[in-house]
């Protein structure tokens, strides 16, 4: 198999250190952060980041991807004594497309037997949490979002507009719990996917990012998807969907979960589809309920499905400018169509939350019918659709499944907020998860931007988790340089958000940066970003020499109309000449000029 | 001299035609705008577009760098009899630095007597508009404004929120006489610069962008500059700062304005400062007014001054993270500072808008004390400075000197309408010009993303023109890509505010890119788009082939997950079996699930 064993970019990022942080409640746990050591001269501790790389940034982790990464959590499911061991489903040829011979992407070489619930019982995070136990994993996200807060607690000055949320200065697992019991947080991680580090996705949370990867009929291999879900989460994916569409969508995925540090979500239905050959008329729920199983026994971390659409909304969506844009919308909306019934999934939703019950599978309640394009933004059936999907909400809900709702699209920034009032008001908190949205149609080649606009704004608003768009969007699939792109903007939007939303640590970066910037910290300004290659050559683009590194100016202004030089002997000046004192005596000189209205 | 002539890029975007409509009360004005032509089975009229290109894109213009574009302006400034020829400054030495030999870049090889106001007599636009008198400028503004919007009027439904803006569904040029007379909105246009063709900045017109291009003392050439302002344009930019620091500030900039179709704006302190070897307490009120002299019988259209900067204001910016980063703003507080007085651009404002009234330059009042992190943001440095240009606004006002205001800069986007606000409630509504605001410090490269979201936002609440940042932000100096990429950023950001504030037009181009889109019409949804070549490179890294072009799908989803595709089938299954009846038949078979408070 040519493209055997994949190769994977493992290493620290520059300056940085692989930390960990033990658990309290649990002291077996170890939370992985991020710290970057900082310049000497600038008598500051480390930085310390949110990190969703794995192990793969750990020098010391042995990599080996036929592997696997090691099981932390499968202890943690052990002890809880509610679940079982069983041989689970044979692989079937539909599984990868009927794909064969040296076109057959070969079974990942490890077989884990699957777990489920024991009869009767609920394995999800939020049945627990109900029951009012913190697990492993709830005390994991509580010192992982802490990040470094409590250490900077007494210098924090809380600032910002959270329309609503209430993002506590300090994170304990016991917050985390209670916002896991009422649905307002979710913590994807089914039981079969015991390689991923625990994460929260929820409006008192950092704002999240997920990247999509996945190959399609017309391009691109297995060992390039899990590379490409090792560089997005390197560069801070929180999650990762493998939107596979092509042959060999289960083993595909088999090698991207067994080395994925991040839940990993999909969409069953594509998988579904290519099972019946690509004929959505001949979808069935049996097909469906096999493939929620299947991809549930691998480790699927969380479902996107799309029961909310139905029959009656199709009729909305025929005057649109551009139609069902949502695959799985269009799926579901022709087969309904076709048979003149309510969809499987809408009829069988009792019976999906049962399946996701048994392995903790979370829900991404699909937007089938988001908009298109502006001229879609905000309409009849994009919003009948949402109030559906808070009525399923409420299924799921009552079956102990976890859950979030999906968003658009393409709005208009005057409609933004429309859309996350309306979440929050329908859906009962569950976390909201957008796609951009997209502020307008006219720039393909740069949607990362045109909804990275839309997707800080909404962030800001409340939503928990901002799916990124790359710059192919609309064009191509993107290759692993498109996913990079995505994936810092996307941090850049979720990180605004979170400075906009006032959560009490996400300055302490930005200060960082600044205190680097004002100091001529050049290599502190790059190890800081959130890029720091790309910073670092732009910068030695045009001052490539070491010397330039603590050079106190830049190719921008050179060095006589440096703004920060001038400003550090400005103070300098102020400190000898007690400016304040001097400028006490010039503000009493009265005004040359008088405002209009004084001086007539 | 080895970049002599400069080439720049010429000839139409692709399938664009430049076309020209008339006046009706000055019938000899030619107003350009940008048709982009579809597909025939598009049975579309072509789009028409705002061009900002100038004789670059007309295939039938000579282009000849070094006689300068042709000068219509100039009959229009001649027919009103007010303004007189006169022999002029004649260049120094220290105009161009001292740069002699080969490293002096030669004059530029035309020289146009300079013109300027009879003794007492203002020939700003305001003056003017305030008299009553409709010039060419406000109406080829008024045709230019509007970009097809007569013709679509009967379809256009308006739908935004525009903060207190009021956009006209058709803009006359009564209105734009009225807008100008009030400070509302400016028209820059030095009588000295007759090529740039007349474009407004106000929050009642479409929202402009400004790039920045200039040398500086460690890069850069004369061509490259040329080039870059040729290229800005190209891609929308609606006016070019030539922030040049190096040496040959004088010749480069001549060259540039000869042949800019768009305003040019400076900030004369920067070559002031050249003219006293850049040491900032030589400064003196008589090299720059020679300055301010020099720049308007060149045609500089805009002046950056920063009068703003007071004495009493420089000790609120010590204990800020990152100090006084405005160029400008540092020089003048290490200015006032050295001499224990207010700056003589304070002092002196009276005489500098008799100056800017001779020749009609508009002010650009600088923010020199802007914030320069998230940190600084918002502060009372920042505030305080923004009151006293609201003062210097009435008394250029009074002067009827044209106005805008500039704005910061870096700000958390919870902090941005504030800024807005404020603005508007100091400085009677004249326009805001704002840098970004950048909404994170931590993505260094990426400061156009940054920017771009915060500029977005701003514009929507009511900015009317936004300096674009690159990403080679805080790194060195953009170049021709960068440049590019920078305005593409502003150029959505500006439309997304456009869109958002609801002008009448602005959906028109992402109506047709969307319905390009939905009927898989590939080269409409390229030529529509605002990077043409990168939205078609994109599509063509997977599918190369002309075939391709009227594919129906692309390599995201290959032909069977193509939602759009589906979503034609729906369509057309809908046409034929009467959809909405067979609907209003489900919807009355009732709910399977009931909300759940109503299931209990």
């Amino acid at each position: 198999m040519k493209d055997l064993p994949p190769t994977v970019t493992t290493g620290p990022l520059p300056a940085s250190r692989r930390v960990w942080h033990c658990g309290v409640l649990h002291p077996d746990i170890r939370v992985p952060m991020r710290e970057i050591d900082l310049h000497p001269t600038a008598g500051e501790v480390p930085v310390t980041v949110y990190d969703s790389s794995g192990p793969y940034t750990d020098p010391d982790a042995e990599i080996t991807i036929a592997r696997g990464l090691p099981r932390p959590r499968a202890a943690w499911t052990e002890a809880r004594g509610d679940t079982e061991h069983y041989e689970g489903r044979h692989v079937k040829p539909e599984d990868n497309g009927f794909a064969e011979g040296t076109r057959l992407v070969p079974e990942f070489p490890v077989r884990h037997t699957p777990l489920r619930a024991q009869k009767g019982r609920a394995v999800t995070q939020m049945a627990y949490a109900r029951a009012g136990v913190i697990t492993p994993e709830m005390e994991f996200v509580a010192i992982r979002e802490n990040m470094g807060r409590q250490a900077a607690k007494e210098a924090l000055t809380r600032d910002g507009e959270g329309f609503g949320a209430e993002i506590p200065d300090v994170i304990t697992p016991e917050f985390v719990r209670n916002e896991v019991a009422r649905g307002r947080a979710i913590i994807p991680a089914n039981i079969n996917h015991p390689e991923a580090e625990p994460m929260a996705i929820g409006r008192n949370f950092l704002v999240k990012i997920n990247a999509n990867i996945g190959n399609s009929a017309v391009t691109s291999s297995m060992a390039e998807e899990v590379e490409k879900m090792v560089w997005a989460t390197r560069w801070g994916a929180d999650t990762v969907m493998d939107l596979s569409t092509g042959r060999n969508i289960h083993n595909i995925r088999d090698w991207i979960i067994r080395n994925s540090p991040v839940p990993i979500g999909t969409v069953p239905l594509y998988q579904a589809l290519e099972k019946v050959s690509g004929v959505a008329e001949d979808l069935t729920w049996e097909v469906f309920r096999d493939t929620l199983i299947e991809q549930a026994e691998q480790g699927v971390d969380y479902f996107t499905i799309h029961a909310g659409v139905r029959l009656h909304m199709i009729p909305m969506t025929v005057d649109r400018v551009t139609g069902i844009v949502s695959r799985g919308g269009s799926i579901m909306a022709k087969w309904c169509l076709h048979h003149h019934r309510e969809s499987f999934l809408y009829e069988h939703f009792d019976e999906i939350c049962d399946i996701a019950r048994a392995y903790d599978v979370s829900f991404s309640l699909g937007d089938g019918l988001r908009p298109g394009s502006i001229a879609d933004a905000n309409d009849q059936a994009q919003f009948a659709e949402l109030e559906t999907l808070g009525e399923l909400t409420q299924i799921a809900w009552a079956k102990d499944c976890q859950v979030m709702i999906e968003g658009p699209g393409h709005v208009p920034m005057h409609k933004i907020k429309a859309n996350m009032d309306k979440q929050l008001e329908v859906c009962g908190e569950a976390p909201f998860y957008t796609l951009g949205p997209l502020t307008t149609d006219i720039a393909p080649g740069y949607d990362h931007i045109t909804s990275g606009i839309g997707a800080a704004m909404i962030g800001w608003f409340g939503t928990a988790m901002l799916c990124y768009v790359t710059p192919k969007e609309h064009l191509g699939l993107p290759d692993r340089d498109d996913v990079k792109t995505g994936v810092i903007t996307y941090k850049i939007a979720a990180h605004a958000a979170d400075l906009a939303k006032g959560h009490p640590a996400a300055q302490i970066r930005d200060d960082a940066v600044s205190r680097a910037r004002f100091e001529f910290r050049w290599e502190d300004q790059f190890n800081l970003s959130l890029d720091p290659e790309t910073a670092r050559s732009m910068h030695d683009e045009t001052l490539p020499k070491e010397a330039h590194k603590v050079a106190h100016f830049c190719s921008m202004c050179g060095p006589k109309f440096c703004s920060m030089r001038i400003s550090h002997d400005i103070r300098a000046e102020a400190q000898k000449e007690g400016m304040e004192k001097m400028a006490e005596k010039f503000r009493e000189g009265g005004e040359l000029y008088l405002p209009q209205e004084d001086a007539k």
